[in-house]
């Protein structure tokens, strides 16, 4: 375990934090940001920013952790490693918009070492609109292209199809949004250099709160009725799903002692179920739903779009 | 498989579900009763009934289900068993009501044959107050313990143990609510008679609705403020996170292709989160969380309470 370098992702995850927090802040002037500092019993803890009752952002925050310990049994096997010490660093943020119009957004960056000198890099944004636009998710991937072309170690075609396998909901044959860019385990065969990895990853979580603005800005203003907010409430239903029953990071972190405030962060302060809901035809919750239906692997938003 | 017991069995849990709904229907005369009569394509299908808008109840339902088809690899593995077909069939039960001084109960009854002969029984009742009142613990569990005790193949002590390891939350390191009755796997060692499992079974689900009856109908008319309505969407939003992140029953419905709406009946019309949100001391509210922290294991309602 390189322990300088872990140092300075630490360093640095924490330093992207702050300046995002800042930046969420200035862009939301109506904002409480509370700071929530904590310690981990098996060693390490973190540091939660969370957001509430802002003019854009109903709920959300902006969580860094760092944490070692002993590799578990069932990690070892998942993991296919023999080391027994890890470390693990990352920055996550989940932000929940008051407006039906504006999107959810969901950043992460992590990084995990192991005591056999092996490490790797992981992470990823995606979007989840409550009412999708094809304008806006052509502009919300082309800045992911732009920060992918940026960096020699990541590739927006591959990241871009991962994200679509891994933000969709199997149980509800349904994406959760337009997706955005996934990867995981980069760097672990050996092949690239981990300060390159690194700036990547600083660059993708540096960019996270000016991408958001782009997308939100158009829409904060809106007037929403009380049936598109119903409609928030039904999507940010399925976001509880996901992250509950597939999302690795939340199940992972909940089964293995990770510190439930922090993960459930990501959700809603709000979230409804109506026994099987259907829009009616032909109305923009019926385009939203049949866009996430028909999946959004193979979408080729840059170009083509919807 | 014993298919004369079988369509024994599943006409008996069709008649306990009409039965059932009647008498719902009746307690709680605004209640809206829709029913939802589907097919699984790998055989079988189910009827579901799905109660909205009640004077008592804000959303719930009660689903029968009859389905067979083929072990998977995944549960051979897990049943430990060479079987290679299956069938199954079961009633269950979430009730959300309006008031947050009225309970949510869970009540579930199954039956589970395989191709090489072996059957069990399955099933339980469990009871969440959003504010725990222990006399109605006691008066529940006395309901529970006498039904227990009409029947030499049911258990309570074992069974009531059983429901308080299963209703629980480690990520959250909270009980759900005053526990119940669980049990499974009733028969499949072979020194039960079948019928006798069934006649518990059947004495269970035909006791729900009055089960229930008597532990909301004191607290209908109760008068509810602000705060206390805001505390049963957190509790709700507890309730959604034992259902996603650990019900067996749930997640293994999820995972193998059973029906999600049927399925996902049991979460509630809307569910809140507040991050690391803790009662003021002194409060009903404290008190109930106090409890359910202790947990609720080894708790003898029946004679001390709590």
């Amino acid at each position: 375990m390189n322990l300088d370098f872990l140092g300075q992702v630490e360093k640095a995850f924490q330093a992207v934090q702050d300046e995002q927090v800042a930046s969420i802040a200035s862009f939301d002037g109506a904002l409480t940001v509370t700071r929530d500092l904590w310690d981990r019993s098996g060693g390490g803890g973190g540091d939660t920013r969370v957001f509430t009752g802002g003019r854009v952002l109903e709920k959300g925050g902006l969580n860094f952790s760092a944490v070692r310990g002993e590799v578990s049994a069932g990690l070892r096997q998942q993991l296919q490693t023999e080391a027994t010490r890890f470390a693990a660093t990352g920055v996550s943020s989940v932000l929940h918009p008051n407006n039906p119009h504006v999107p959810i957004i969901h950043m992460n960056v992590r990084y995990f070492t192991l005591d056999d000198g092996t490490w790797w890099f992981g992470g990823g944004i995606d979007l989840t609109p409550h009412y999708i636009v094809a304008s806006e998710a052509q502009a919300f991937h082309g800045d992911l292209k732009a920060i992918c072309d940026r960096h020699a170690v990541a590739d927006y075609p591959r990241f871009k199809a991962w994200a679509d396998r891994y933000f969709y909901s199997p149980h509800r044959g349904e994406s959760r949004g337009v997706g955005g860019i996934f990867f995981d385990h980069l760097g672990r065969d050996g092949t690239i250099d981990r300060e390159a990895a690194l700036a990547f990853s600083l660059d993708l979580a540096g960019q996270f709160s000016a991408i958001y603005a782009r997308r939100a800005t158009p829409y904060v203003d809106r007037t929403a009725t009380e049936e598109e907010r119903r409609w928030q409430g039904l999507r940010r239903g399925r976001y509880v799903e996901f992250n509950l029953v597939h999302d690795r990071g939340t199940r992972f972190g909940l089964v293995s002692g990770g510190r439930t405030e922090s993960i459930l962060m990501s959700l809603p302060s709000r979230a409804e179920w109506t026994y099987d809901h259907e829009p009616a035809e032909g109305t923009p919750e019926a385009e939203t739903l049949a866009i996430l239906r028909r999946g959004v692997e193979g979408t080729d938003w840059l170009s083509a779009g919807i």
